[in-house]
């Protein structure tokens, strides 16, 4: 209870009496710009100007509930929804395990297996959402209960536009006006169930990236950070402000914390719808409380919050203001908790006065779903029940509705800032700007939040480097010192082709960490809190500096080890060609992470590639001699290019001689002659070729090892840009996969 | 509710009346045999012989609490706790991590950073568990309670005896006498909180199994069968019984059920002492209570069950008999639920009526832990409480307690099997066998179980079929048809390396499966459910029919489309060394799944060491040019068998020319000299050796390939015959790691 104790202290950032405000300006809805620029002075006059902990006002809540106050400004933003309905089609496995097994997997209760004219006979209908309807309104808490698969979560996502246009059939729509997506995105906050934080950030740190990210460039750092310490407060973070969020392998913030950490990131900018799935799931009956408590004041400090919760403690139940039961996609209960008693009562079915009201209410549902008539008798009651309660208040309902421009600039005014509203349009779909920060402080952000995380976990990049350094030595022993002999030239081959791959095998390591930043990507541009352009590009720009330094680290290890040739120019190449094989590497494994979205399938489809790779890299089996059919994949082989690349760096001298003399005979069945019947042969091969041929003279240079390998389509340079070029092409690839992959909505 | 409707047909299989049981014997201890027997007798009078539906007998409830009833059969068992103690050091990290960030991770509350003498500066002692006392009766459920961290299941462990012996200090005895760890492990059973069962098994078919397992040999295959339908009647997943357990890909039987079946084959022998760390964790409300009913029924029909829980509803509450509350690992409440509100009245606390009281007491521990006094006077007033309470009952507390030995077997007189019971020796400790079980009925269980699984998941094999069949496509069509010429011999060199690779990486793909059974694994030897060897014998039989069938797929594709030599016989060879390959990378991948606990890491190493394999086989470089002190690697290299077994079927026959004529010029800076010149190169060549040399003269055979490659050292078959020996000692070397790595306690 302790740590609740601030409760009473809420400091609403940029609250502002509502009478400060210019009544006059109030019907020509004052610029948005000018809104800003009154809040933050009357800011300034309270708490002078420094960044100082803000003052704790007393918070005004506007008493939704008391609808005797004959203003319009009582009942600013009501949500409602009205006939929602939302089918999908279930497409009936016609797998091998089908063939295989006897055993038939049991097809929920819930799915109506009518074949639908014109469909195929194995998709069936799964109504999800039938025909609900209600309404959310501002300062109050609205909860959709029921049990797993009722279509919780679901109806979450149809009021927050989650679900595609075509698919959901009925009406959303805030103060009478149907909601256009892109404002909804910027009004609205969605919290998701899963906490997407990075783990090393603290929680202010986390929170201030999320106010950079959301809140207008306008506002001043000063400005964002106090908002960060007032949400902290709000949050009854306070203590934990300076922890990690933490995972397994660092301990960080507990469950509670983190969830209100969560839904910190998605009202940083005082959004005035806010959405949660599930938000004490997982929680302890404390923690879970103490979470809906802070949604609680966030509703009263003016916002609409709807939630689905599974289980309501008693004392939760006290804090929600209206429920809606949901049993297999149809509304069974809709009203307050304190109607429950009454409702239960009159359908038959009275509630003990010791058992917990929604406990019951969900058994009964539950009891009623098993038996044979199923809820439909509930439905209907509730229908009827809705009727006739509608009649009595039906003339409170429609009066206050404030037209949906004017609710914004009034709740703008009041201090809800709406992420990074700076422009002057009159239309309110067009009053928001889409993104809060030009793309090149979106970069610096995010490449700023990159680096803090990767320094605070060294490891990942000491596994990286431990990986790239293993290997090198063991090239480096294992190749120690290569000759310039017809062997030592298949060696030298052979320690190219696997250097190569290595660098492409270890960018593998990353993808884990890929894919677990990615759900953050996800979360964080379905609110549009930054292009998805500028995260490939702050993406790319901190990988640079740990791949120069891995491709110096394996570079340096193996060439002077293996003797690899060109000294300090030809050094350098090589540290480039590695560089820039480990670029397109990452490249290549980043574009899979955004398109693969499981760690093991993703590893093992890079592992496959690149031993295809590998396999037509020209190594192998060399380019003259593959196949026709098979020769469009040798050029797409990322690794033919690096290969190449060395190949050429290294047999490149005209005057570096690989095969002298009698090493002629090296790998033929002569090799076992003595060597003086060797010169001998040399002496009469000479006659016959009409050259002289003596033990000292070069017969096979580099060049000529290049052409044997088939090397010479293109220049050492060619194979250096046209692998960076590749790496180019993936980041690009993934930029793509992120638009195409992240639209996060229902079909 | 409909679903619970069963719960009034409880089915206690095998119970008789306590008076049936010839009193005479009860003090001469009759022979566990004898006992077993009669049960038998009685189970037959009473259902005839048939393995129809038990009947539904009247169930016995012993009433434990009438203590006015003088018989010493009122109380049979009683497990006692007093002064548990149980602390860990925790060494503070001194990472690398630590030296890069600022930033130090908060410390848990309970952790008390007192440097012990002689102990490094780096560790601190963790108090888990600080002088708890308590006990737990027949017939009724203890639970548990407290916050996350509050040492609830470490409290668990203690009892269950899974904590080293010589951390734990304090005292555990049933009946008075201190238990014994190999009875205790066959007379209770521990719930775990994660639910590991084999998805494509239906819930019958694995309760069966668990009664294959854990019921005594004597018991006849339909006794068994019988036990399995009470069992599922007791469970309340009657409607569910012959639903596939089913995963993320597999739709099965809903949370409740599954967390049902996971108790039910831990009761399966109806055990005496039943552990569960937090069963309703994740369920719903109405599952939640589900599960904790039937935890009642079972204590009922005559067991402890004593369970940890996080947050027990209203209707939880009234299953449960006694309440332990645990902060920060003292003891704050321990008795009745009835009791909570006079004892937090009396504290100075009482418990508002409309309040849930396990929820009001959780709050008021939490903000005791959150004041400066932290919960040191709850902890008092706790002690001088139970202190009072003792004092007024203690008459009756003692008088009861049967001996141990007498106790169970009675209870096994009235039904309760304890796993495998047959022999008849009068210790208590060697009362019961070990294992159930001989060790091939065992591996014939297993065997069936795991082809059942495997059969219903045919995706699995599919997939490795397919990665097989995809690389063997490639590999056909890119070596398709090699020619006998010194290139065409690099090229079949190049194959064979990488076709030898190709059968281990392939087996990686098998990681993950291996993984996820181990967890089944390890939960079912912690109960000696079978011998370890077992399962190791029967892991390795169950996977050779796919490895036949991807060898066969394998080299059916690329010998004859590579133009293999040997013909029929080259190609059983080519078949056997793969399937011998498949072996030693199968049993590889095995022994690395019983080593390294997380998927992603274990794939990340086999790849890395097949990649390390490949390099050292001689491919890349000649085993005679091999630094010495890598030589112990190349005998290590899994891939150097095969490779080496292949190239020797390939270049065995001596009658075959690689290198004929002029084509000794093909790899020299001659190659590029017209044929004629060539000719008259030999003519001269000829005269100087002093043997004719025709355009037509073999001048390199297969084995002066092998010579150059430096594949000597073995013959085909010695390749053959280490390949599989690597299987098997890889399959002990898994044996010894499932011996070390499954021991399952805390130390």
């Amino acid at each position: 209870m302790s740590r609740v104790a601030a409760e009473n202290q809420i400091s609403p950032f940029f609250t502002m009496e509502l009478d400060d405000f210019p009544r006059a300006s109030h019907g020509a809805s004052p610029s948005l710009g000018q809104l800003l620029k009154h809040v933050g002075d009357v800011r300034k006059e309270a708490t002078g100007d420094g960044g100082e902990t803000p003052l704790h006002h007393h918070h005004q809540v506007l008493d939704v509930s008391d609808e005797s106050l004959d203003e319009p400004r009582t009942l600013p933003f009501v949500l409602s929804f009205t006939n929602l309905t939302y089918s999908v089609k279930i497409r009936r496995k016609f797998s091998l395990s089908g063939m295989f097994s006897s055993d038939r997997n049991r097809l929920g209760a819930a799915t109506q297996a009518e074949p639908v004219g014109g469909e195929s006979l194995f998709t069936s209908t799964k109504t999800l959402l039938n025909d609900i309807s209600g309404e959310a309104r501002e300062g109050e808490v609205l909860a959709v209960l029921g049990a797993s698969g009722s279509g919780k979560s679901t109806l979450i996502d149809a009021l927050a536009n989650r679900i595609a246009k075509g698919s959901l059939k009925g009406k959303v729509s805030l103060n009478g006006e149907v909601l256009e997506s892109r404002l909804l995105k910027v009004i609205s906050a969605y919290v998701m169930q899963d906490d997407l934080l990075f783990p090393m950030l603290t929680v202010e740190e986390t929170l201030m990236f999320a106010a950079e990210f959301r809140l207008p460039r306008a506002l001043s750092k000063s400005k964002k950070k106090m908002r960060v310490q007032a949400l902290i407060d709000q949050l009854g973070l306070r203590n934990a402000a300076n922890t990690i969020i933490g995972d397994e392998g660092h301990r960080g913030v507990s469950g509670g914390e983190r969830r209100r950490v969560s839904i910190g990131i998605d009202i940083v900018h005082d959004p005035i719808i806010l959405f949660l799935d599930e938000p004490t799931s997982g929680l302890d009956s404390t923690s879970a409380f103490m979470v809906v408590k802070v949604l609680q004041r966030i509703a009263q400090s003016g916002s609409i919050v709807i939630m689905s919760v599974h289980q309501p403690s008693y004392r939760i139940l006290g804090l929600l203001d209206r429920l809606l039961f949901l049993s297999r996609g149809q509304t069974v209960f809709s009203g307050s908790p304190a109607q429950l008693p009454p409702y239960f009562a009159e359908f038959g079915r009275p509630i003990p006065d010791s058992e917990n009201k929604t406990e019951f209410a969900l058994d009964l549902i539950r009891e009623l779903e098993g038996s044979p008539g199923g809820t439909k008798s509930l439905v209907e009651f509730n229908k009827s029940w809705q009727a006739m309660k509608h009649t009595t208040n039906r003339t409170t309902d429609t009066r206050h509705v404030v037209p949906l421009q004017e609710a914004i600039s009034a709740s703008i005014s009041r201090g809800k800032l709406v992420s990074g509203a700076t422009n002057n349009d009159a239309s309110p779909n067009s009053m928001v700007p889409t993104f809060a920060n030009p793309i090149l402080v979106e970069i610096a952000v995010l490449a700023k939040r990159s680096m803090k995380n990767a320094r605070r976990m060294p490891e990942l990049f000491g596994i990286r480097l431990g990986a790239v350094m293993v290997t090198g030595f063991i090239l480096a022993t294992m190749f120690w010192n290569l000759d310039n002999t017809p062997k030592g030239v298949q060696e030298r081959l052979g320690f190219i082709a696997f250097a190569m791959s290595t660098t492409f095998y270890t960018c593998a390591d990353a993808l884990p960490v890929f894919l677990q930043e990615r759900y953050i990507f996800m979360r964080e541009t379905a609110y549009n809190a930054y292009r998805r352009s500028s995260y490939v590009l702050s993406h790319s720009l901190v990988a640079l500096p740990s791949l120069i330094f891995l491709s110096a680290a394996f570079s340096a290890t193996t060439f002077w080890a293996v003797g690899l040739d060109g000294g300090l120019s030809g050094f350098l190449f090589y540290f480039l060609i590695i560089f820039a094989s480990f670029w397109a590497g990452s490249s290549f494994v980043t574009f899979l992470s955004g398109v693969v979205p499981h760690v093991m399938l993703g590893y093992t489809i890079v592992v496959a590639i690149l031993a295809y790779f590998l396999l037509f890299s020209g190594f192998f089996i060399n380019r003259d001699r593959i196949p026709d059919y098979w020769i469009w994949f040798h050029y797409m082989s990322l690794v033919k290019y690096p290969y190449e690349g060395v190949m050429q760096n290294e047999f490149q001298d005209p005057t570096k001689c690989f095969v002298r003399g009698v090493q002629i005979f090296d790998n033929t069945p002569l090799a076992a002659v003595p060597a003086a019947l060797k010169l001998k042969l040399l002496d009469s091969m000479s006659e016959t070729l009409g050259m002289k041929i003596t033990r000292s003279t070069c017969l096979t240079t580099g060049s000529d090892i290049l052409k044997q390998q088939g090397v010479t389509d293109l220049s050492k340079w060619s194979c250096l840009w046209i692998t960076v070029a590749w790496g180019f092409l993936f980041r690009i690839l993934f930029y793509f996969s992120l638009l195409v992959g992240s639209k996060n909505k229902r079909r």
